[in-house]
């Protein structure tokens, strides 16, 4: 394991290079970080279920037809990937104002948008991952308007398909982020949906009781983010087992 | 109820006049059809699940931004809708395939496709509802091209959310139609998703079991067909009260 080439070492994940060339492993970690790492700690067991979140996600987002990084899961805390070049542009929809555009245009959370939100974000974590419109994106050269194109219509897919998702397990999407990637492929290059699809980029509130079953919980200290993770885990009938290999229910998780 | 005006009546549903211009009252039967009407039953009950259903399905469209009939509903077996004019061409997405395109390209039922499929049907009975082309439909000017290309892009989006919305539930969403009408608004006129989204226009399998829980069970004699439909009102959480108005659990379901 320690011998493997580390290619790069974020907030939540770590990414080593992968057995064959075009592949990544990412390693999930148990590290959660808000308001630009300002807020640090490590919550056991968080990486594991993310890594499990984000296989079923981006499984069946390929079942739909939509193109991912996601090749398969190897053990608990890693996945094995296809090596993109990551857009340096978060893609950001929303469905109900929560977060930063309740504070930058006077929102109350909660508040229904009148239709669902795309934004963009600048991938500078020394600038705070600043809001772009697409006139920046295209003059900067970090997109080109086609992929702009392509990065809304997937958005837009994922956001229908989650949306129902997550109704149907009594939870509401309030907005989530993507990252997206380009994958070439002889002289050939395409846009996947690449980073990962879990409750630390996604705000999930109980349908019932409102309850926030997602990052917030850190960001706000709620407390209880496993248990968080775990529900939704649990409801979307992920089974987590630990890490030492043993199922224990649908929904426990232990790691080391 | 006797003295309003009825303007069709159909194999399932009837159409009355509204209460105000422009809308329509959709009631829901306990007819079960199939095979072009050469097989019918009375199935106690299926007119009250299928507009409770075809509610919580348009409810939820119009939240996500797809435009539709629904207005709201009126009683245990009827809907006020906004009255269209039905494009002639029913529009068919198939997930995996089942039904008539397994006969007509011999494939076996259950064969995944190699992506979903987007099928039209002349509504004629007489013909018994016709595969056609977008070369029919522009020729014989059932609907326009760009009626076709809205046609086909909120049909892709209602596939994602409800394949989304039925994986929560451990649903398969094998496929299903719609129709769609033009609303004419002063000079505008837009298309919207029109009749209804039920287990009787759907193919639904249970995940776990490959339980069909759909108008198959009609159409293949398999028998608790209402039970089935209870089931899937029941995972989606759709609360469904007897005639006489008492909701009796989520799932009891009794008509006169
Ligand atoms: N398939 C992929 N190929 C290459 N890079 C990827 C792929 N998927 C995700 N990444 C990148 O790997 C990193 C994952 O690490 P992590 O999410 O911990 O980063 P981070 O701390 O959030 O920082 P940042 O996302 O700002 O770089 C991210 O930079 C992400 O953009
Ligand atoms: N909003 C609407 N405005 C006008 N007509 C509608 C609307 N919604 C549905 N319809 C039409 O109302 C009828 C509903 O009746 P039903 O589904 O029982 O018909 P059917 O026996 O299936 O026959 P067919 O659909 O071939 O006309 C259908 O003809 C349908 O196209
Ligand atoms: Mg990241
Ligand atoms: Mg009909």
């Amino acid at each position: 394991m320690n011998r493997r080439r580390r290619i790069y070492e974020g907030k939540a994940k770590i990414l080593y290079e992968g057995p064959e060339p075009g592949t990544l492993i990412q390693h999930f970690k148990d590290d959660a970080t808000a308001f630009n790492n300002q807020k640090h700690a490590l919550i056991e067991g968080k990486g594991v279920l993310n890594n499990r979140i984000s296989e079923y996600m981006f499984t069946n987002l390929e079942a739909i037809g939509i193109p991912t990084h996601f090749i398969r899961r190897l053990n608990m805390r890693e996945q094995l990937v296809r090596s993109v070049e990551i857009v340096p542009v978060e893609v950001v929809v929303r469905n109900v104002a929560a977060g930063s555009i309740c504070k930058r245009l006077g929102l109350e959370e909660g508040t229904p948008l009148p239709r669902s939100i795309i934004e963009f974000y600048y991938k500078a974590d020394e600038l705070n991952d600043p809001m772009v419109t697409e006139e920046h994106i295209t003059a900067f050269g970090w997109a080109t308007p086609q992929e702009i194109d392509d990065m809304i219509s997937m958005t837009q897919r994922v956001n229908d398909f989650l949306s129902g998702l997550f109704l149907g397990v009594g939870i509401r999407l309030v907005d989530f982020k993507l990252e997206f990637g380009r994958q070439y492929d002889n002289d050939m290059v395409r846009l996947i949906v690449a980073d990962e699809i879990s409750p630390d980029g996604c705000r999930l509130w109980d349908i019932q009781s409102q309850e926030k079953l997602d990052k917030d919980r850190f960001r706000r200290d709620l407390g209880d983010l496993i248990e968080a993770y775990q529900e939704v885990a649990r409801r979307l009938g992920i089974l987590v087992e630990n890490e030492q290999g043993k199922h224990q229910g649908p929904i426990l998780v232990r790691s080391s």
